[in-house]
């Protein structure tokens, strides 16, 4: 029930777009009790110029063409603690893949359970 | 302005992708207040590799590949009844255009009326 | 940190899309606060079939074929009064590069300091 929307650049190839996405299912499944078949990702390739992103903000960060935007909409609820480690596990695992660590940008939206219907036009809160 | 984001496979007749569109537009009218000419919706198709969606969750059930993802922004204010019918009628109009129960999933974002300017740089909020 | 998606019709030009981007980012900057360099913005194009916009809602308005959607996420804490200057400046600054005033809708989604990880999976608030 988190939605994932992963922003990546045209020139990434399926196996590294794959291991992102799967950093980020597992970083939410290991951080923010997300159940593992809890998935849904949207993946979108830009082309460059279709990708605006300074290069180095906040001062010191020094992005890449591979850098990346991840977009979470979850339910309210997680602690600061939890987010600080959605970020550290979800960046650390995109390492072992192959990106650097300041190519990873990360958004969190939060609603509430009211606000989804996983299927058959229910909502995901008990009435 | 309700601002409706559709993500739909790449397969999907250009037909049914409107039936999906009508269905969510069509819905917020019958069961938000929505006026029938505040249309604002965007369609994106995407590859079955980028679509990542767990076909059964949660337990029982069963999702096909024309699995859609249907985000909504509109205005705080709505009730979990309104909610509730809304996707109720979004999914039952979907499934007149060969939609499978299961296979639409919904998700809303709320902001107020200060959030939005529909046109001409203005607020749509009153002063 | 300001994060926009630019959905634009498929025909516009390279130097038009890039002259809205340019408003929206120049906008945050002149009346939000938002540092310069502090630019992360994602534009898509959409055919006419995939971009379902009432021309005239509300009342009044009369959207062309460009009429185009720009939507921020950002900090909460903006006022009113700065949310409406954004409005006015983006749009004015759009019209200079050719675009009508009818055809600018924006949309803003606020979220906190501990909801954004710009880079290297730390957080954007600090402990």
């Amino acid at each position: 029930m988190p939605l994932a929307r992963i922003s990546i650049p045209h020139h990434l190839s399926g196996p590294r777009a794959t291991a992102l996405a799967d950093a980020v299912h597992d970083a939410l499944v290991a951080t923010c009790g997300v159940p593992q078949d809890d998935l849904f990702q949207l993946v979108a390739r830009f082309a460059p110029e279709a990708m605006r992103i300074d290069p180095h903000f906040p001062g010191g960060v020094a992005r890449s063409s591979d850098a990346s935007i991840v977009e979470i909409s979850f339910l309210r609820g997680r602690s600061d603690a939890q987010k600080r480690a959605l970020y550290r596990h979800l960046v650390s695992q995109a390492m072992e893949a192959g990106f650097r660590a300041d190519d990873i940008l990360v958004a969190l939206t939060e609603n509430g359970q009211i606000d989804w219907s996983l299927a058959r036009g229910e909502a995901y809160a008990s009435e």
